[in-house]
Parts: C-alpha cells; sequence; structure tokens
C-alpha cells in the first residue's frame, strides 16, 4: 500500500517543480555544469526509513554542508575548549563567504562561514596511517551510511579559483588562527567541499545528527553526543548565515545549505531532511530547498516549537500489589491480611523517555507515596531511553526510601536499569509477577504471624473436601497412595491422561505451559490444594507441567481408585464430583475477578 | 518524602550563592535599593508543579523579560505578517540597548532589543474598554497565572531616566515604523517593564510558553500558538542578545534575561525555568542566572539536543484478534474458522504523542501490513496527543484501505480522533473487546457458511452432556423447565442462590460482574452453551449477573431437580456432576490459555 507520507512528498515536489527563481552557483567553473532543473527531496527517520522523490540518484558537491561535519570532527578531536579558541560559536550575521574574524584576535565568528570552516578543517590531525582528509572523508562516509568519493574535476577548479578563500586562509595564518601550513588546510577544505553526495545521503547524515550521532541504518556511533550538541546549536544560529533569524521563525530547525544545491534540516530525535535543487537565493542557499523546508515544516508541523512533544507523566500507572495478585494460591488467613496490608506493596509502571521531564515525574510519582508504602516496585521494562540524571535520580531515591526503612525494587527485562541502580541483593525481577510474589511473601513475612505460613496440611483440613463428611473423608483418604518428591521433579507432563487428584501434604508446586517453544509459569501450589483435575478438560489430556519446588509431600486419589469408587460406593463418588465440581467453579470465579482487573485493556 | 529534585535545587543554589561578580542594574535610581544578594531559582513542569528554593518571594522589576510576551500579545493581534513589516527577526548582534534599526526602513533587527519592543508594544490596539497597557498587564497576568501589578516608583523612574529610549521612539516616529504618538507608546513600554513578579511567577510564564502557550495550571490559552512558535524562535536568536550563539552552545534554550535580575528559559513541551538574581553581567544578564541555567541545563540535560527524545515508534502492539479472542464463546467450527482465517483482523495499538515521528511510524505499520489484513483495527485510546497532520493520515489511509475494499475501525475511547475520522456508520468501538467481536462476526459472516451459525441446539447436542448416555440425557431433559425470555431480562442476578443449570437453546446472554459500582461484561454465551454453575464456586451465591440480549429460549435444570435426582438416581446424578465438572476445568483450561496470551504484562 502507498504512504500517504510518499504522496504527500510527490506532491511537494510537483507543486515546487514549478517554482522558478535563482540562479545556481557560477563560481566554480566545473559547476557550471549542472542541471537547473534536477530537484530531489528525501527524508529519513532516527529508526533508519527513508523517504526519497525526485532526482535522488543524482550527485552533486556538498559544499558548504561539510561545515557542520569537519567541525563535528575537529570537537571529537580536540574537544570544545581548543576549538572555541579558535572559532567563536556567535551568529555574524554575514553572508558566508564574508570574512568576519574578530577585529583584535582574528577568531572567525563562526564554523558554518568559510573562515571557520577553514580553521576547524586546520585543526584536525592526522591519524597514524591516515591523513587529515582520509579522516575527514571516513566521518563523512560513517554519517552518510556509505563510502563517499571526491570530484576531482570539483576540487581542482575549487582550488584554482578560490582565490577569497585563499586569503582567508593566510589571513587566518597570520592572526595564529591556523598554526600550521594554511594551503594544506586550505586543499583539505576545498577537498571536503567537492565530496560527491546523493539527496538520501545528505537526508542520512541529517539523521545521523538528529540521532544524537548514531547512524540511524548501521548504529555506528559517527559523531559524539558532545559534538552534536555543539554543531546543532551552531547550525541553529549561524547554519542560514545572514537569514537565521527568518528561517528559525519559519522553518524552526537547525539547517545548513551549500552552494552545491544541497540543503539539510535536523529535527533532534525525529529526523533529518534533505532538498537538492542547484538554483540559488541571495543568502546562497536553494531556492526550492528553502521553499521545500518551509513547506514540511508548516505541514507536517516539523518547527521545533510544534514538534516538542508536552511531557506527559512517564508514570504509566501506579497500584498496589491487590490489584494483581500473584497466581500464587493463599490459604483463607493469608488472604485476609495481604487483602488488609496489600496497600503497604505498590508497583510504579513507567513508559516512555527518563529525560527530564520523565525524571520528574517518576520522581513525583514516589516522593509522593503514602509514607506506608514500604515496598516500592519500579516498573522501568517499558522504559525507552533513560539519562544519566534518571539513574542518578533513582539511586537517590533507593538510598533516601531505605534511610526511612523502605525498599525499592525493580522490575526490569533488559537489566540496563539495575545494573546501576541495584546493588548486591536489592530486589530485582524480570517479570512482574515475580516482583509481585516477593512482595506478598514479604507482605506475609512481616504482618503474618508463624500461624499463617501453614507448612503442611492433613487430608480432612482441604477445602476441596469441605462439603464432605468426617467419615466419607476417611473412605478417600484409604483410596489415597502418598507420594515424596525432591525439587525439579515433575509430577505432571503435558498431555498425561487424567491420572486423579493430587493433593499436595507440605511443599510447592509450580504449574505451568508451553507457549510458543518457551514454558510460561501460571501459578504456585502450596499445601491444602490439589492439581491434576485440568486433565478432565481437555479430553483427558493434562495441558499444564507440574513440576516440585523443593520437596513436596502429597496424596493421590488415582484415577483407577476413583472409577472404583464410583461402582462401589456411587452415593460417595456423586458426593466427591460435585465437590470437585464446587472447587472448579471456584477457580472460574478467581480467574473472572482477575480477569475484570485487566478489564480497558 | 523530600524530592531529590527539590535536593539538587537546594545545593544548586547553595553553591551558586558563593558565585560573586557583576552589578546591579544601575541605569533606574529606584532599582539601585535591591539587594544584590537576593537569589531565587524556579522551575515549573507543564504540568502546572513548581519546584522553587531561595528568595522565592520577593518581587522585582520584570524589565526586558516583558519583551516576549508584548511581541507575543502584537503577533496575537496582528498576525505575523503586519508585525513583520515593522520589526525583522534577525539577531543583531548587538547590546540590548543598541539601536540597530536597518538603515533604509528604520526596522527595529527584532522585538527583544528595546527597539523592537517599543515598537511591538506601540502596535498593540487598545480595545473597547481596556486601554493598551491594561491588556497588556491582563496577558502577562494570564501567563503568570495570577494579578500582577505595576511598581509605580520604577515606571517614574524609568520614566524620567529613559533618555536613549526616548530617543529610540523618535527615530522609530520618524521613520514610520511607529505611527501614533511614540511618548504614548514610550510610556506602556516602560510600564510594561515596570511589572513586578517573583521567580514562581516568571517560571510560570515560561512553562506557559513551553506549554504551547497554555497556562499549565489554569488551562487558559494566553498566548496562541503562532505566536508562540514565533516568540520562541526570536528569543532562540536574538533572547541573550549578543551572547546568542554562546548560550544556545551552552545552554541551548530559548530564553531572555531583563536588568531586574530575571532570567527565563523554556524548554518547549517540558518546562520553564526562571532565576533571580540582581547583579550583571557585561551582557545586561544575572550573572548567577547565566551561570545556574548553564548549570541546570548540563545537569539536568536540558539542552535541547539532549532533551529531544529520539523519536520511538508509536506503535505499541501489532497482531491479530486470534492474540486476544474475544470472550463470546464459539462452535467447534467457528472457532476452527477464526483459527484459519484470524490473521485477516489485526490489531494496531498506539500510544505517545502523534506528532510527525510519531504519525510517520503509525503510517508505515498500517501501509506494511499484508494486504490480505483486511479489517484494520487502530487502538488510538493510548494516545497523548494528535495532531492535524495525524488526523489527515488517518483519513488517507481509511480511504485507500476503502478503495482496496479493507477497512479501518477505530478503538477510541474519547472520540477525539475517531470525530475527526470516522464517518457515519464507520466501525467504531470504545473498547478493544468490542471491536474483535466485531472482527469475529465479520469474519464468520465473510468466510463462514451458513451453517456455521447454529441458530438453535438441542439438549443432546449440548457440549456439557457430551459424556452421557442417550438414556441419560433423556432422563435430564424429563426434568428440565422450559423457560422464553425477552431482551433485557435479567436471568440470573448477582447475590442470588445457586439456582440449578441453564442451557441455551437459542439466543444470547451476556454475563457481567459489577466492578467498582459499574458493569463489568465478561462474555456473551449462545445456543449449546450453559450458565448458572458458578453459584456452586462461591458459597452458593451468583457472582455474576446473567441478560438475556434479544429473544431467548432455555431449559433449567433447576437445583431441586438435581437434588431428586441425586436421591433417586445416585449413579446418573455421579455422571452428571462429572461431566459438570469436566466442563468446569474446560473453562479453567480456556482461561488459563487466555491468560497465557496476556503473560508477560
Amino acid at each position: 500500500m502507498r504512504s500517504p507520507i510518499e504522496g504527500y512528498l510527490r506532491e511537494l515536489h510537483a507543486d515546487l517543480s514549478r517554482l522558478r527563481g535563482g540562479v545556481p552557483y557560477q563560481g566554480i567553473p566545473a559547476m557550471a555544469g549542472v542541471n537547473p532543473d534536477e530537484f530531489a527531496i528525501a527524508l529519513a527517520t532516527v529508526d533508519g526509513h527513508v523517504y526519497q522523490v525526485g532526482d535522488t540518484q543524482s550527485e552533486f558537491s556538498i559544499q558548504s554542508i561539510s561545515k557542520p561535519f569537519s567541525y563535528g570532527l575537529a570537537l571529537d578531536d580536540l574537544g570544545a575548549g581548543p576549538v572555541d579558541e579558535k572559532i567563536d560559536v556567535e551568529p555574524s550575521g554575514d553572508a558566508f563567504n564574508e570574512i568576519s574574524l574578530a577585529r583584535d584576535t582574528g577568531r572567525p565568528a563562526n564554523a558554518m562561514i568559510n573562515a571557520g570552516a577553514i580553521a576547524a578543517v586546520s585543526l584536525i590531525p592526522e591519524a597514524p596511517g591516515a591523513t587529515r582528509f582520509e579522516r575527514i572523508l571516513e566521518r563523512f562516509s560513517l554519517c552518510a551510511g556509505r563510502q563517499l568519493a571526491v570530484s576531482e574535476e570539483i576540487y581542482h577548479s575549487e582550488a584554482q579559483t578560490g582565490h577569497r578563500n585563499r586569503a582567508l586562509a593566510y589571513l587566518l595564518r597570520s592572526f595564529g588562527i591556523i598554526e600550521t601550513d594554511p594551503t594544506r588546510a586550505l586543499e583539505d577544505y576545498f577537498r571536503a567541499c567537492s565530496v560527491m553526495v546523493t539527496t538520501p545521503d545528505l537526508a542520512m547524515m541529517a539523521a545521523t545528527l538528529a540521532n544524537a550521532g548514531s547512524h540511524p541504518v548501521t548504529g555506528v556511533q559517527a559523531m559524539g553526543l558532545d559534538a552534536v550538541q555543539r554543531v546543532l546549536s551552531v547550525m541553529t544560529t549561524c547554519g542560514m548565515y545572514d537569514d537565521a533569524g527568518a528561517w528559525m521563525s519559519t522553518v524552526g530547525l537547525p539547517a545548513k545549505s551549500g552552494v552545491g544545491g544541497g540543503l539539510i534540516a535536523v529535527l533532534p530525535g525525529q529526523l533529518g531532511l534533505a532538498v537538492y535543487s542547484p538554483p540559488l537565493d541571495a543568502h546562497g542557499s536553494s531556492v526550492r530547498g528553502v521553499a521545500a523546508c518551509e513547506r514540511m515544516s508548516r505541514d507536517m508541523g516539523l518547527h521545533f516549537v510544534r514538534a516538542a512533544r508536552i511531557g506527559r507523566s512517564t508514570v504509566r500507572g501506579s497500584y498496589d500489589v491487590r490489584a494483581v495478585p500473584s497466581a500464587v494460591r493463599h490459604s483463607q488467613a493469608e488472604e485476609e491480611l495481604l487483602d488488609a496490608q496489600g496497600y503497604r506493596a505498590r508497583i510504579v509502571e513507567l513508559t516512555g523517555d527518563l529525560l527530564f521531564a520523565g525524571t520528574e515525574s517518576m520522581v513525583r510519582a514516589i516522593t509522593e507515596l503514602d509514607p506506608e508504602v514500604e515496598l516500592v516496585l519500579l516498573d522501568v521494562r517499558r522504559v525507552d531511553e533513560t539519562d544519566a540524571v534518571a539513574l542518578a535520580m533513582m539511586c537517590e531515591l533507593r538510598d533516601q526510601l531505605a534511610e526511612e526503612g523502605r525498599v525499592l525494587g525493580l522490575i526490569d527485562e533488559a537489566g540496563a536499569t539495575s545494573s546501576h541502580v541495584c546493588a548486591e541483593g536489592d530486589p530485582l525481577f524480570t517479570t512482574r509477577t515475580e516482583a509481585v510474589e516477593w512482595a506478598e511473601e514479604q507482605l506475609l513475612a512481616r504482618y503474618g504471624g508463624e500461624h499463617l505460613s501453614a507448612t503442611e496440611v492433613d487430608i480432612p483440613d482441604f477445602d476441596v473436601l469441605a462439603p464432605l463428611s468426617t467419615a466419607d473423608i476417611a473412605v478417600l483418604e484409604e483410596l489415597m497412595v502418598p507420594l515424596q518428591v525432591q525439587d525439579g521433579i515433575f509430577l505432571r507432563k503435558t498431555g498425561e491422561n487424567f491420572g486423579g487428584v493430587y493433593f499436595i501434604l507440605s511443599g510447592k508446586v509450580t504449574t505451568s505451559t508451553s507457549e510458543g517453544g518457551h514454558l510460561v509459569r501460571h501459578a504456585m501450589l502450596g499445601p491444602g490444594m490439589t492439581f491434576g483435575e485440568i486433565a478432565l478438560g481437555s479430553g483427558g489430556d493434562q495441558v499444564t507441567q507440574v513440576t516440585a519446588r523443593g520437596p513436596v509431600r502429597l496424596k493421590l486419589l488415582g484415577a483407577q481408585a476413583i472409577e472404583q469408587l464410583e461402582e462401589q460406593r456411587p452415593e460417595l463418588a456423586l458426593r466427591l464430583w460435585k465437590a470437585v465440581a464446587r472447587d472448579a467453579y471456584t477457580l472460574v470465579e478467581q480467574n473472572l475477578r482477575e480477569a475484570a482487573v485487566r478489564i480497558g485493556d
């Protein structure tokens, strides 16, 4: 199915194809031959999808769009301090080829004008086995996600005609801004401007900046985040030369144009845009490029003010464990205790990005909890991004809670958060089920007496048999076989026939099913509970696997014993089956109540 | 519990209290008496929470921080075109009190320098019953969320000493930029600068800009979104005068300072910051204010590049209806058909904000669906914000799907999205349950033959009785009472004792429980199914309500009839109860399988 976004871009392209005006750059003879009608638009998202329309195969020289990427390399190599000493970050309010050097120091106003860009190139060191320009080209290629190359023809043409840039380079050398051979710096600058790109290449380079320096497809960190921050800041105030204010007001995106006819714009965190159309306006920017960016910003709401998502609370839900009881079956007394004390254990589910606004809402949700909530289970499984501030705040919260005798636990599947926040022994879970089971145990241990944790239940005390008389129960117990198994033993396997009803006297078992190849645990059963009946419901086949957790003592009322009972004592068998049916409907009812909690999903 | 964010601000405040340097503004005698040690920091989130530390009760004059708000009022009143004719949007690279008028037209470079701000005030019209200044003060008050007032002392002092501003006003008048009495405009400008605010007031005014013009607490739209966009754009390039580039690189937030010692910064969509400390640096900005913003931006990751949340897919899940089967109990043949054809009905769950990046991922998820998916159910209940582009794209997708004979349905509780996207008769649901029931019906109608929709089932064909012989069933049927009820009749009410087993011969019933005062529907039952047994499981009390949906014909095997059977024909009663137990475990097993789908939650 055709994407409406492609449809939109196609319409925009057709519309703007009618836009005339401007002339291709005349300063470099080798570029005079470009076809002025070529026109391409590309949009790359931070997850690497590229929309493109028009002459997207055409290659053209990157020209000044090289500047942010060379500047970024210098910043990554030297750090901001040494680079700032040589190149300021203030808008010059001048055209791209203005001299704009500080009167006293000769420091160029910023790295987006020629003087600043030449200075930036001069700062980039060689590496063992790689010349400065090879490093520049490698960097550009990493940002584009493919190996780029220089047009030797354009390079030579640039080098032969760049008298003004040559003057700038010598001026920079005279001020000591360039400390090495200005001719070499200039050559590399001309080469950087002569790198050939397509419109989708530029969109991907812009998207790499949008994606915090990491290439959206290859995942390579092509530029450090500090450098990206600086580069996009300077693009914001200086990228469109003397048109910066109007550009920011109408388009509202950090951008950079080149006299080759290319133009990029970046919506941080979201996308990179690129347009190619050679005819230039008075500012030296592509006429259709500017028009396309204005239209896209307006039509798609890309202006930084409009694209700012209103910071929603990252707190997706906050509820106590009673809303999501574990599948551990508890005794009546335990149930009552959990009902009364369950408010003390609370799950706080987070979602989205824990950048400042998200962190703030998490912090607020936790600090405002009732002080009686003593187990705080932070579910971070749906969190996308967590910055250092968020991790520091979580540690702070954990410590503050600990001071008050309260506990912060984490539910964290991936472990990215917990590895920073959890110390050895801190409660850490990969599923909510585990966390709730732990919290229930904690509450039972903290608020329950000894009497709650029945470690042994005798047959007459089983709930399922409650409707039967003592005499009936004695008869049934006579028919039962005692069993004793060790930890990990399978008591029932999937697919087995109905083998009777298993009564757990002591110890615990878990039931699980195999879903899509891996085991899903459903319930933990303990003393006083039974299993095995579920095989009745599936044409006689066991659908769950039952495994001993630790040593377990049981009694089995086997299928043959039941048959025998049905023949010899039908009235008792009737009462047994009625009791089993009643017990089954107790389970159905429990399921119903638990499902009700989830309704709305 | 103390918030770590408050803790952070308190530490920051203590740290920066040691920072000396700068002098309070000396230009206005009435302001000379301020206490240079006063220092406050406030941070307001877009949901209206304010963190504050230091001298947050102190009032001071707003000074140049009035400029963005007066400019915003002029933009709201006149629109951008007429305002742009008089005031440009380009950075001047000059100090706040530089003249910076265009040589030919006299147009001030921007509205953040004095000349531009006086021009902006002059453009604001009076209203019936309200002078220009009353309108300005009302606007400031709406942004702050409380009634603000002017310091007459500061106003008079400003008016007496503002010679340079007076010169600017006459110069603007001479160029025709001010078309009315320049003295009046100047008075209102001085008054606007003399409005008294506290640091939390300023934080709230900044948060109003961050919140797209809507006051975070009162919800009043204090400034239009177009004006907010323009104001924040101009603050970005011109708000910090000749320090704009460095500010953007280190702090990275649109900002405005005032010589009164105040400073605001805005992180669109997230928060407003304000600092108050009178000593000013060479640029006329608060020394501690600048330092505090730099620290907060760095420590809390507020720079626009770092604060940009990487656009995650808004597609929270995409799965076909087989993953979330309805609670409608289907016949074996129907189940098989739904198993085979269920992939044709797909739910796409969205979450977060449908601004550009979110919309793009939604569009991609839908356009890339297998063309055989003919029912697309878009669940927008977790979407926070939906912009016009998203709505337009959804309409486009609906139309494109329709052309291919496919259907777009919406699950939309609030109706905000569906009211734009759904035409009369388009499938629209408020819960997923409803949507899935509809999709299953559609699939059964499209791919099932007549034979599937059994409209009538006789007692011998009931699943629950399958283990019994024909003779047994005939006996049971003898004991049954026929019933016939109309639409809406309650067949079982919550709390009723076990009344027997109801066999549905034709028609449908729904079961529901009351949860927190409102009914939650659990299942729809049809011919061949039974109900009433659940009362067995809850000490004999019915826990669900059962209601006829349309006319229903039933047979009831009453509780008394069952008792009679137990006495007179215990072997048959045994077989009945065994069948009931088996049927109950079939239900338990179904619940287990459905719960497995949800595991991971």
